[in-house]
């Protein structure tokens, strides 16, 4: 893959005098907290005097498991399929949440079971579900090299329509079993370190899906390349989420990180082409126990702990108003001087 | 005060079914977290098939204090008066929060020191500053009751106006210094537990201002009535805040609390009238340290925590977009039957 050879770290040349005109506002120097981090930030990524955050954009990726078979979740393989007919309806959280909050929101398959016919969804099949990671590669190299691809086309073609944000959510039965996995398999940390119970599985079905994904990570030990790991151990979706990552990073667009099967594709894309990690702000802390795992890794600090645990985007939606908080006040603040206020 | 008597405890009655509604979302259950927790309540406040959040409304009060004097912050007490200025400019970071979010921001004079001419502010002044709380009353009864008189009436005609949603915001310097007193007689703390370095004292200031709030506390020893209190320690902010929670309270409309001074003014209020309570949503944990002693003694749990310390109401504004995303999802998330969506 050729794109992350194209993504630049952030030049902080400005960093200082950016952080001056922050703490030069009228309030206590940091007492914003967590929204002059997320200032400095955007700052930094967009390099103009007036921040702006134009047109954001949620991209839904589905796509479904081969070891949904083995009973890894509460719910069977149909209900991804249920569900994408459900954001098709505007039936979902992801969906209130983008109305409400002022997303666009589009939805792709990425390779789903069962394909549907309809005009809004984005048809990037790249099969009728994957293999079973515990078993075999979930999808061959070239399966990955065109999922990488298509999501970083999918990504594109939003910035080009006028996108300053991306965020990225997913729908997949059993996509918990396969995060964990490649967390593991990028980190080396134990699968019982990693892994948690999804949506609400059983002690008997954790115990399973622990077993699978031990299976798993050790027929690929010894690989260290992160696109050989997502092209194993991944998902349609999260392989394409993978892709979309690094040509926001490569077209120099923030991105809000939601929450567990988000952050394990940033966290491929990270290991990619670790300077993509420059236009990530990661937007809440997940209930899924492996989640802290990856904002580790990446040395993330989200900025909502909400306790959620459902996906969709819903984690990177909900966090959108505090950024726009952050560059309303860094834009549009009084400083000491020009308030009058003694300093 | 006759005002708490009318405040009535929630009624629960619908609570099993707002709650299986609740879980007969598209979703898991439990997998919103905390904005389910939102969604409830807000179902038992509205008892309404539909939740709504019209013209959420922010009154920001300001007084000044006595205690400044003795050199209790890191600000002058002019800064008080500045930052009046500031809001009415519409230059502090709680105009740029009110803008971009919704809410409707309103400033009340409660008794600064110097008095500023200008017809958008709302003139409630109780004096010209308090009296030092470490020598004597903050105020006199005669003044706390028309404070809390002043204050209800500011809220009510908010209310009568449409407003469907308050919160409070407040500015005067030293008043961590009264809210941390108000604190430490509320709830028998050693007064070391309860403070902070409010905007960011040094370690001398920070050792007198314990000094002075353990001269406070000891002054009013024995004293258990929390309008008494609020009285000998409070602040002009801190009493109208407090009669606003109750009016708002009493008239069944839900409140955004916002960080440690004005949960100090709803501890009060929560003394006098337990049933308050339940109409209070907490914004966010401060990262004043007593802040989260004053929301374990009301059992709260804040949606955000940001490391904000700026008051103003900045905690409030910002979770404003939360309770409209549990609303958007309580109204309009599908349910499994009408989704499809396999149980």
């Amino acid at each position: 893959m050729s794109a992350p050879c194209a993504i630049s770290a952030l030049d902080r040349t400005a960093q200082a005098q950016i952080q001056a005109r922050i703490d030069n506002k009228t309030k206590p120097q940091g007492a914003l907290g967590q929204l002059e981090r997320v200032a400095l930030q955007l700052a930094l990524i967009q390099q103009s005097e007036r921040l702006s955050l134009p047109s954001p954009t949620l991209l839904v990726f589905a796509g479904d498991h081969g070891v949904a078979a083995e009973g890894v979740s509460i719910a069977p393989a149909a209900v991804t399929r249920q569900m994408v007919l459900n954001f098709l309806a505007g039936g979902a959280a992801i969906n209130c949440f983008c109305r409400t909050l002022g997303w666009q929101l589009k939805v792709v398959d990425a390779g789903i079971l069962e394909p549907i016919e309809d005009p809004r969804l984005i048809l990037r099949r790249l099969g009728a579900g994957t293999a079973n990671l515990a078993q075999t590669a979930a999808m061959s190299p070239a399966q990955c090299q065109q999922g990488l691809q298509w999501g970083g086309e999918v990504a594109r073609r939003e910035i080009a329509a006028g996108a300053g944000l991306l965020a990225f959510g997913e729908m997949g039965i059993a996509n918990t079993t396969a995060a964990t996995a490649l967390l593991a398999a990028l980190t080396d940390l134990p699968v019982g370190d990693c892994i948690g119970r999804g949506t609400g599985i059983s002690d008997a079905q954790l115990a399973h899906k622990q077993a699978l994904i031990e299976q798993a990570v050790a027929r690929v030990a010894g690989q260290t390349d992160p696109q050989a790991l997502l092209a194993e151990l991944g998902g349609f979706e999260l392989v394409q989420i993978c892709g979309a990552i690094l040509a926001a990073a490569e077209a120099r667009v923030p991105m809000l990180i939601d929450g567990f099967i988000v952050s394990a594709a940033a966290l491929v894309a990270c290991r990619m082409a670790p300077a993509c990690r420059d236009y990530m702000l990661f937007s809440h802390g997940s209930a899924e126990p492996g989640h802290a795992r990856l904002l580790a890794a990446m040395e993330a600090e989200p900025l909502l702990d909400l306790g959620l645990r459902l996906g969709e985007g819903t984690g990177a939606a909900l966090a959108l108003p505090l950024l726009q908080a952050a560059v309303s006040f860094y834009n549009d603040m009084a400083s000491f001087e020009s308030a009058g206020v003694t300093v």
